[in-house]
């Protein structure tokens, strides 16, 4: 390792001229510029403290912004060294966002946004990192996927993971709100393997509708629910089904069967890839792998594997084992009262009562959802093969409903914000949805034909038509004719050039199938007129019509059928 | 450090029952659990390529699924131990949005999207965070300030530390994209010391307009200045003045007056100081800190304290020293059509054109500015105190109108997208505008009275009254009704109660200043009538209208002259 001395630092580093590739050539070697630049610093400052002169105390500044100039022109050159020879692309698992890709997210983020609003939902924007020690134990094994961030001295901060802790951390900071119905719509991260093509990003977007208070109960649940059936039929995205069920019920049950209390959340977590396994792999993973006996596996079966409408509710509180079980007899309660609400609400048809659905997230407590779409599972079953998926018993690996990914989520979880809060029984029962945006993203985009969707919005293209010596291009009448459009809030553009050809202007125009031409022709512009002239037609087969400048505002107004 | 054997490693993570206590001890010394992962998978993956029997393989399945749990296991016990202990708190620099600013934020964003549609931007989102080296040499001395993410495997990343060197990148990566005019509104993060208070955050938006491509000179220009116009006439942010300099023009100052190439960037930043140190503060870091010849400080001197309109053009255009520079000569043409432009597009009188603005980013190549506001220093001056400022050779730090920090910034960098393209010659010029939205914010939240701003956008509370053992509540005719309101699209709420009394309705709506009430009366309900009243009015003053139901929804319209 190179060693310098402090004779040759102070005599080399005065000199104005620096020479840049001696110095890198240090500056890889200087492990302790930071030193030097705090000793320096310290000298700085002891001078002034003595009242030093003037010259002198500069000239030591001087040299400590010399030392400081190292430090950073070290890291810079070697990062212009690296300007030749990088990779072009963004990192792993993320992906830009742009064109009509973009058009049609936004117009996603604005139907939902307007749904919730509609409910009376406000937004909160919370940071994009949190301190690493609000988001431990919160994932179960899923933390190991929470991207930190580089130690570089103070807190240690950590990408968000969902937007659902966050939430909860909010609240808890802020005591004095009882109850809000909040959205959000952001990006959240996690390290993951991506599988691009599937939608499986380690950047990606969530939308998230929670509603948050104390309340009589099942109310605010079946408004949650009525605010995903509203966002899920205004996207349009195909037909869905939203599965249900209740974490008490499925704890029961557990309970139930012999399902000792330390196992139950693990148990639930096998259960609930019933919709990506045969009944036999999750039965293996249970006994097998965790060490449940095969009796209770085989009782659990009896339970699990049942789907239907409200009607299943009298099936199971007919049950004499689960009518046993207090913490049942309660979600049937709740259920019952659910049923009714949805009803009332008009979205009853939606919900599939099935009691295979356990959810991931360890902090559920009430109600469990999850929305699934048929778009990805075209195929039409026979009335036999139907049967034969109906049947319990029937494996379930060849079913194509199964495997298609959820398009959205969510339950009720009473006790995530007294995780965060000083007062134990500071408790915010909370309940809400999770639309899965990229999934719905790709669906709509494989549904929507490309030239239904425009890349901008622009409504006019202002042309300049002429020739000759004595024509100008009109760039300056074309800017004055935007500024009158702009400012009646007509989107509008024009070309960038001087003169410009009227091939060139077409195809401007074109690019972003912008509807309207306003036209400056070189005799008919002097003479206070302007042609408006509709694209998209075929060429020639319309001349537009002649109006004069101070009618253009109104006409193009009513083209376009503005206010 | 506790050493264990193979032996014990089977024979005790092999019995189903974990005891955590003694796996934690042996968890926090487990440095090679990843090791012997990879090897029981190894031999997992081993057994079934040998064809070995079921029962074989099932078994050192388990094994490796208690050897994850372990890993997982120790982690997630240290996670719920910290629960008790952690500070509850947005990390440094950082903040929630909600309430009223959020609702004052969204208006902000909105405002300025029209605009940027208006003149056909299109949205372009890229990832938060970008390849550590795609950032790297970027920023000069701000590099230190860059978020890292910590090496968990896989690609080093970095935070985005603005939004213009993504652009620059994506540019780049789409060859085929040769113009586009985009924006983007996101967080940037910047790791410098916070003053909150001030507007200076780690984490804050950024709000950018950029238009990209090969055109006539001066014309996206100047577009590019009109945008920035409409955004704070739209905003009403108060009286502000758009800074306006050239980077040739000080560039050529520079030169005539003797700075030395390799310090032409350096003295630069100084000059950009004139804003917040007096003259003589900067002439000293210029001599004594960066080593320029007294003379030549002196010389510089007489042209950066120049400022005013487009006649200041003419006499730096007759200044027979500045005039023998070829790139002044250059940008003294740029200036003559810009300011030509901004005529023609009717915002000239907001342009200061001033020699010290020099601005701190070493990327800009032509037209550079910066706007401020006067909202801050609302101090009035007399004529004599105007006039002293006016003058050129007052020190300046009495100034009110200095110190203000700068609302919008921007410039031309025609080199920036160059530094990432593969072929050296695949230039794609740019330039572009940068709102700050956050000072914006701190302008208008100022301004703007409390009570103006509505939390939540809720136009109905459906409310039930009524009493007596005979009174259900309502709830679910309540729902039916806002079910039918939602589908009109009127936003509606009602209390999540089932028998609430009429002053907890009434507060419930008046949180949130809800402008009408649809009250379900328990006698006239049951006739098929609902009543609609204003709220906000004198207690009583008002009884509403009794309406049919069936007319609700076309009478609530035409009073919250919705369509």
């Amino acid at each position: 390792m190179f060693v310098f001395t402090k004779n040759l630092f102070t005599t080399k580093f005065s000199s104005s001229l620096l020479n840049w590739r001696f110095l890198r050539t240090m500056a890889d070697s200087l492990v302790d510029i930071n030193e030097r630049i705090t000793s320096q610093g310290n000298l700085v400052r002891s001078l002034k403290s003595q009242g030093a002169s003037k010259e002198d105390i500069d000239k030591e500044v001087a040299k400590l912004l010399q030392l400081k100039n190292l430090k950073l022109g070290g890291s810079e050159v070697s990062g212009k060294k690296k300007d030749t020879s990088f990779t072009l692309k963004t990192p792993k698992g993320t992906k830009d966002w742009c064109d009509k890709d973009v058009v049609l997210r936004e117009h996603i983020f604005s139907t939902v946004t307007e749904i919730f609003k509609r409910h009376g939902g406000v937004t909160l924007d919370t940071p994009v990192f949190e301190l690493k020690e609000i988001l431990s134990g919160k994932y179960g094994e899923d933390s190991k996927l929470i991207y930190d961030l580089k130690d570089q001295g103070g807190e240690l901060c950590s990408l968000r993971y969902d937007l659902t802790v966050p939430f909860a951390r909010w609240l808890a900071m802020n005591p004095k709100v009882t109850s809000i119905k909040r959205f959000h719509i952001a990006k959240v991260y996690r390290r993951d393997q991506p599988a691009m093509t599937k939608g499986r990003m380690r950047e990606f977007y969530q939308c998230d509708f929670d509603i948050a208070g104390n309340y009589d109960p099942m109310i605010p649940d079946s408004e949650a629910l009525k605010v995903l059936v509203e966002a899920l039929d205004a996207l349009e995205v195909g037909n869905y089904t939203i599965k249900l069920n209740h974490r008490k019920i499925l704890d029961g049950i557990f309970t139930v069967c012999g399902v000792p209390d330390d196992k139950i959340r693990t148990i639930s977590s096998a259960v609930d890839k019933l919709d990506k396994l045969p009944w036999e792999d999750v039965r293996r993973e249970m006994v097998v792998e965790k060490g449940l006996k095969e009796e209770v596996a085989d009782k659990i079966k009896e339970y699990v594997l049942l789907k239907g409408d409200r009607s299943l509710l009298d099936k199971l509180e007919a049950d004499s084992l689960l009518s046993s079980n207090s913490s049942a007899v309660a979600a049937f309660n709740d259920m019952r009262l659910l049923f009714d609400y949805l009803e009332a609400f008009g979205v009853l048809d939606r919900f599939s009562f099935d009691m295979s659905l356990a959810r991931g997230l360890d902090y559920y407590t009430g109600i469990i959802y999850e929305a699934v779409t048929e778009a990805s599972a075209p195929k039409i079953k026979s009335s036999a093969e139907k049967k034969k998926s109906a049947d319990p018993e029937a494996d379930r690996s060849n079913d194509d409903s199964i495997g298609v990914g959820s398009i959205a989520a969510g339950g009720r979880y009473d006790n995530l914000v007294g995780m965060f809060a000083a007062k134990k029984n500071a408790k915010i029962p909370c309940v809400g949805i999770s639309l899965g945006l990229e999934r719905i993203f790709s669906i709509l985009r494989s549904k929507i034909p490309d030239e239904d969707i425009r890349a901008n919005d622009v409504d006019v293209f202002v042309m300049a038509f002429g020739g000759g010596k004595e024509w100008t291009g009109f760039l300056k009448e074309r800017m004055s004719v935007c500024k009158d459009l702009w400012a009646n809030g007509i989107k509008a553009e024009f070309l960038y050039k001087v003169k410009p050809k009227p091939r060139q202007q077409f195809d401007a125009a074109d690019k972003f199938d912008v509807p309207f031409a306003v036209i400056l022709g070189q005799d008919e512009f002097a003479k206070g007129s302007v042609r408006i002239k509709q694209m998209g037609l075929k060429e020639n087969s319309d001349e537009g019509q002649l109006v004069p400048r101070e009618e253009m505002v109104s006409v193009l107004k009513k083209l376009l059928k503005y206010d």
